[in-house]
């Protein structure tokens, strides 16, 4: 399977994350990637290939510009206001400040902009996120081209970003991204599989009322865990999109057996969909020792879900997201492609 | 002028702020209180007498329940949470995540119910909250019982408490309880007439669509300052309250002259209004060396408009907010106090 990978992830390296009140090495680290190519490595999974450069068109295609210029510009603003720290939102339009503008001043800006303050914006966050996209880009480009299969080893992370906020570690979504270069490529339907732990609130509020991509997300309930404010499984889509976002939230202490049973059913509406290709937002998180989470998923169910996932027998673009059990997450995710490969 | 203060504020002694992508001791600190209070002795204002205990109704008539709940709970659910700072919101409903259900866990719950991440809440916030709103209480039945005028040394400040969330050092709102017992108390027409720097957003939303309180606020421009999503010029009530509510946005380096034409446009409206009691949201943060505001004010300046406001001839009640230039905002605050008497 082929994989593209860019060393130049390690531009986002942010040194603070706000975390149970106070600030922390972030655990969305750059380490975490060298996990995950080590192991793609040692089990002969590739080739590894560089990212093609795609330019911001197909950012554009699914995230607002007023957004992608904000999150340019965000830490030379931030620097030039004079402030100590990284780029962390303190103040957001809530419901009882429901205005809808965004302010001149950069620490108001952030704050319009942001969906979580845990992640801070700091040197090369968004010369990263544009490499990440190009990364699922190159990618979904090998599988229009007729590849089965393909992995994009993206970092950062994608699925909170929505169309104009970003957060939860995510400023691109580079899931929605490739779906959308799918659908620009000539596909009529995709569909998009979000199994990293955290529900992916930005891929469903890009394309909720759409009727051309259909999205389906396992996750620990919002009501328990981030993004909180989104995933229930009263959601199902708006307009042309109703019918097509699945949620499948699940409570504390989740094990394979009862997820494996909510993915087997995403899996069924998946194939009554029809689509031309599939996107798997791969987040390793659900392993039991993740450290920001809670199902119990072992390291050989992910090769378990792996072979399930290839049972569609669709052309299959895995996007990496979460996963931050920094030891395991290499094993994890290459269980999940082997897995796949060898159903 | 009766001053009612109590040292329990000092149960409010958070130890971290977000400010500027750290975390830094909170501008909002106890020593505020020593310097009005010592100021207040020296110039032989008072007496200085304790608030009588109100308990949760006045409370209760201008905030919801379910946010009452929350920050009496907050911070023991945080604790039991095993979470090792205060507790401080890192992710909020958003315009891309408009769900408005609280969530369970602790940390969704506090962002449901926060405007802004720089207030912490830790042990002694809700008391001390209480203990403010108690202040302002007593202070206002003091003129419903016939004193023309008083001053509700409260600390915490409330002028950006909503109805239903906290945030900008602000849990209940102190002012707006203040209105809503004189209303209680008989009074058919309260004005509030805020001159703190910031936009007292809080008490605009409780009563923005109601007809028996006028709001009117100078502040520094949303578009520069926080709160950032609150306090246009364009905002002027709705149903009831329209044309009730009046914001003076005023842009970077104003100074009196410019600030005092606004007052004075200000005091020319609730004149007009006839209210039966007036509430000074009193926050001396427009001082020129105030450190994180941007008009520029002098000490001098304070008595003046002080004594603009006497000019109304209303009983008055002085609830204090902010102002964090430790050194000189006993001076200021006295100043306005002795404009006011010696008009």
């Amino acid at each position: 399977m082929d994989v593209i990978y860019s060393e130049r992830h390690r531009l986002r390296n942010s040194k603070t994350e706000l975390y149970a009140g106070e600030l922390v090495p972030p655990f969305e680290c750059p380490e975490r990637m060298d996990y995950i190519r080590d192991r793609l490595l040692d089990r002969g999974i590739g080739p590894l290939r560089e990212p093609e450069p795609a330019g911001l068109d197909p950012v554009l295609r699914v995230h607002d510009a007023d957004f992608v210029s904000f999150l340019e510009t965000c830490w030379r603003d931030w620097k030039a206001a004079g402030y100590a720290g990284e780029a962390i939102a303190t103040c957001w339009p809530s419901r009882a400040m429901p205005r809808l503008v965004p302010p001149r001043e950069i620490d108001g800006r952030i704050g319009y902009y942001a969906l979580a303050s845990e992640t801070s914006i700091s040197e090369g966050t968004y010369e990263a996120a544009c490499v990440s996209a190009d990364v699922a880009v190159s990618a979904q480009r090998l599988i229009s081209g007729g590849k089965t299969a393909a992995f994009a080893l993206c970092r950062p992370p994608g699925h909170h970003a929505s169309t104009g906020m970003f957060g939860g570690y995510c400023f691109f979504n580079n899931a929605a991204i490739a779906a959308q270069g799918f659908l620009d490529g000539g596909a009529e339907r995709v569909a998009i599989l979000d199994v990293d732990f955290h529900h992916g609130n930005g891929t469903q509020e890009i394309f909720y009322s759409r009727n051309d991509v259909l999205f389906a997300s396992l996750h620990g309930d919002p009501l328990d865990a981030f993004p909180y404010y989104l995933g229930g499984a009263d959601e199902t889509g708006s307009g042309d999109g109703e019918g097509l976002t699945l949620n499948y939230p699940l409570p504390p202490k989740t094990r394979f057996e009862a997820w494996r049973a909510a993915l087997a059913d995403a899996l069924d509406r998946i194939r009554t969909y029809g689509p031309d290709a599939l996107i798997v937002s791969l987040g390793v998180d659900t392993f039991k020792q993740d450290p920001i989470s809670f199902f119990l998923l072992e390291s050989a169910d992910f090769t378990t879900y792996g072979a399930d996932i290839a049972g569609l027998g669709l052309p299959t673009l895995f996007v990496m997201e979460g996963g931050y059990a920094v030891e395991e997450i290499g094993i994890n995710t290459v269980n999940v492609l082997e897995g796949f490969l060898g159903a």
